[in-house]
């Protein structure tokens, strides 16, 4: 069968469905209208009807979607009916946090190790994780199938780190470190810079002391 | 003065310049042309020119960029120049990390005080930051000049949160909880969505598992 094409921005914009829709389930709400959907998520009921059929969610006239139907065929695509093994690196606060965020578990992304340099909490357990020493990493690979990879650790080392996950199978990178990795081809990394988002935020709130306007501002 | 236009496109690109001009800085380099930069940022020696240009920013033939001057000027436009005083609404883990990340306060951000409806944190510092009561938090906005919220809360109290901070004159909210706010407009909010981050990551290394493939791949 031939693959159905599809486009970088509609699938950016799949999470944000998955997550309305999620919210619409937990409410009890059985269907839903492309507009009612459009006026909540605040994007037209244009583009959610286009953005939709290309999955071969069809609403039904005068009925709308299946909330459910929807939400679990959305949840397919975004890869969230299996489940994903996945260690930290860097068990410092942001790494815990990390670990202790119910919501991921509930979605199939189960942290089942951490690692870190540090001798005071190796070997100690941190939200129910067990902390490891980063030198056991390359044998503990060898020995546990791991999908996800999430780097908390300081941008030193955050490289030389990588190099090591991607030579033992592991296919996903979520990146926290302030550096942009470069990996091999099937080595997948999805970056989260906080500083970058922080900056985004300062420069958009003290853009009217400059000399530059927007052009095509959006949102 | 008229003002210079610039695209969101540009604007999205500084904070990457601003991090490896950062990064050059720290090793004790002075100059460095589009070429030497283009091979290091991954992107086109003549897109770097072009971005650069437009805030006057002129690499000279046979010299390249005067890193310190570019790092700067960078700085300026994303608003770096001044400080920023900063509550975190949430001191979890998630609160405590971003309280705890050193880099933030060399750029000018200033984290002043935490809010959390916890009574055993409540009256306590964590990481040198006082945690005060969420319900004195009209308060202590109507005494205190902020410019920035995090959220770092459950979404179940974020927009109402959100309100208070709007209404008493914060204009900027970092966002992290898992809704969307609808703000005034004089109310800039930067989402880090962390769920939909990871979803996107699940969803890039199990593409190949479904019927569809990505018509414009990017990076």
């Amino acid at each position: 069968m031939d693959k159905k094409k599809i486009s970088v921005a509609v699938i950016k914009r799949l999470p944000r469905y998955y997550r309305y829709l999620g919210d619409l389930l937990d409410n009890g709400i059985v269907r839903i209208s492309s507009g009612e959907l459009s006026k909540r998520m605040n994007v037209t009921a244009s583009q959610i009807r286009q953005d939709l059929n290309k999955f071969g969610c069809f609403g039904q006239q005068g009925y709308g979607y299946n909330v459910e139907t929807l939400y679990e065929e959305i949840g397919k695509i975004l890869g969230l009916d299996k489940q994903y093994q996945i260690i930290i690196i860097g068990a410092g606060n942001l790494g815990q946090a990390l670990a202790n965020y119910g919501n991921f578990k509930k979605r199939g992304f189960n942290f089942v190790a951490m690692f870190d340099i540090d001798p005071t909490i190796i070997g100690h357990e941190l939200h129910g994780i067990k902390v490891q020493d980063i030198s056991s990493l390359d044998v503990y690979l060898s020995k546990n199938d791991i999908d996800i990879a999430v780097l908390s650790l300081p941008k030193q080392n955050a490289a030389k780190i990588a190099d090591v996950l991607a030579k033992n199978g592991v296919k996903g990178i979520w990146n926290f470190s302030h550096i942009d990795l470069h990996m091999p081809a099937d080595v997948t990394v999805e970056n989260v810079h906080l500083t970058d988002s922080l900056m985004t935020l300062s420069y958009k709130i003290s853009k009217n002391r400059h000399n530059y306007v927007v052009e095509d501002e959006e949102d």
